[in-house]
């Protein structure tokens, strides 16, 4: 039985998704409590829409396993939470037929990008949202955004050490808007790069700081180089949103 | 110099504010960066509007301190951030006259609890809201309310170890509301009996359930005795939300 399940976690603790030897890592975390509930040693895998990076949240990670247990799809997120540490909590369950594939079948992802705009860091968002008190153009932001979505090569958006080859990736939609005491990007996309929505972030806010002017987006991209754009916001102001799969 | 300041923290790695030996606590990371900032191995005595347990947050507790440090009020904040541990933060310092005491010039104090009503708990709120999935009689909930709201003596909803001889408080505004996932208790009182406003909530969940009716609130005041009231909430639901002096 093929079982998908979404999950939220709060990544100032993990060392990423992906497990890495002798770290604390959210894949880690649920293969260990696969093992226990399936009542084996062996490993049973975990498929996951793709990684998150160290510090890095999920509202809505997607992830697959394989499982002879016979649990209605109800009571799969009990049965999980039950052993996970509460830092990873699984929201929902489904029972998929073999063809779903958590990585393989992603048609979108959404990410989203909280601001902190609080004079004084607000003291329960500091490992949720990134403060930023300075001044900025709000409407320069936005309109920035429109310069992004579209079908391009990032590999300006893109950490220069990845290995990844192509370096072409469509933004489906990208919008700021306020919040009670801050500023959110979201931003949906057939997939990111490494650090893409980072770099976007972070070069967003040089636009609103004045550094850099908003048509300047244009040349940043045609750059092809990760030199030309903004620094990398920090980690944990972003979120893994939700995964879009077909239906 | 007297100088008055309004502080938020994340009670959940404190053992609540008042100093006890060999544990971390609000007043005692005041006081230690109050001793860098003065260049003293004296301590400067911090005072605040009234202790918060361990694992209570704050979003607007006030303290005072006295001082010859020249700084404008608008810089405190920053001065003090800047040494202060991250989960503790001044937002706000204003230079008050020597009559102001944080503790004896209190006219009202409010408190709120959170309650998170997802049916998994939301991973973002495990340190910040009490995770009550179960059904609840709203309405009954807050027909309750009325009921505390009043000047009576309340034994019934105080824990049974405390020295406190008077138990006779005002309580002049208790009101529930709906937020995004779940449900906000707003209290305003005269002051507030050890677990008070934990023992209230706890009691108040029980009328939500059903095991106590609106009506015998009536009779738990009378009781004045704390077998006759609800549970005491968990602590991290809880928050000392704002301290309200003359003017």
């Amino acid at each position: 039985m093929r079982i998908k399940c979404t999950i939220s976690y709060d990544g100032h603790l993990f060392f990423g998704y992906q497990v890495q030897p002798g770290k604390r890592t959210v894949q880690d975390e649920l293969e260990k409590v696969l093992k226990t509930l399936h009542k084996t040693k062996e490993r049973i895998p975990v498929v996951a829409s793709g990684r998150t990076d160290s510090g890095v949240h999920a509202i809505g990670q997607t992830i697959h396993f394989d499982s002879p247990l016979l649990i209605p799809e109800e009571k799969w997120p009990y049965a999980l939470n039950a052993l996970l540490p509460d830092d990873i909590v699984v929201n929902k369950a489904e029972m998929v037929d073999e063809q779903f594939h958590a990585r393989f079948s992603v048609k979108k992802k959404e990410y989203r990008y909280l601001i902190d705009r609080s004079r004084h860091p607000d003291v329960f968002k500091r490992f949720y949202a990134y403060h930023v008190p300075y001044q900025l153009d709000f409407e320069k932001m936005k309109e920035t955004s429109q310069y992004l979505v579209g079908t391009y090569d990032f590999t300006s958006f893109c950490t220069a050490k990845t290995e990844v080859q192509d370096k072409v990736r469509t933004v489906y939609e990208l919008d700021w808007s306020e919040t009670a005491d801050g500023l959110q990007m979201r931003i949906v996309g057939s997939g990111f790069l490494y650090n893409m929505v980072r770099i976007i972030t972070g070069t967003i806010l040089e636009v609103g700081t004045g550094a850099i002017s908003p048509k300047e987006i244009e040349k940043i991209i045609q750059a092809k180089n990760r030199d030309a754009a903004g620094r990398t916001a920090p980690a944990h102001g972003l979120y893994l949103w939700n995964v879009i799969y077909d239906n």
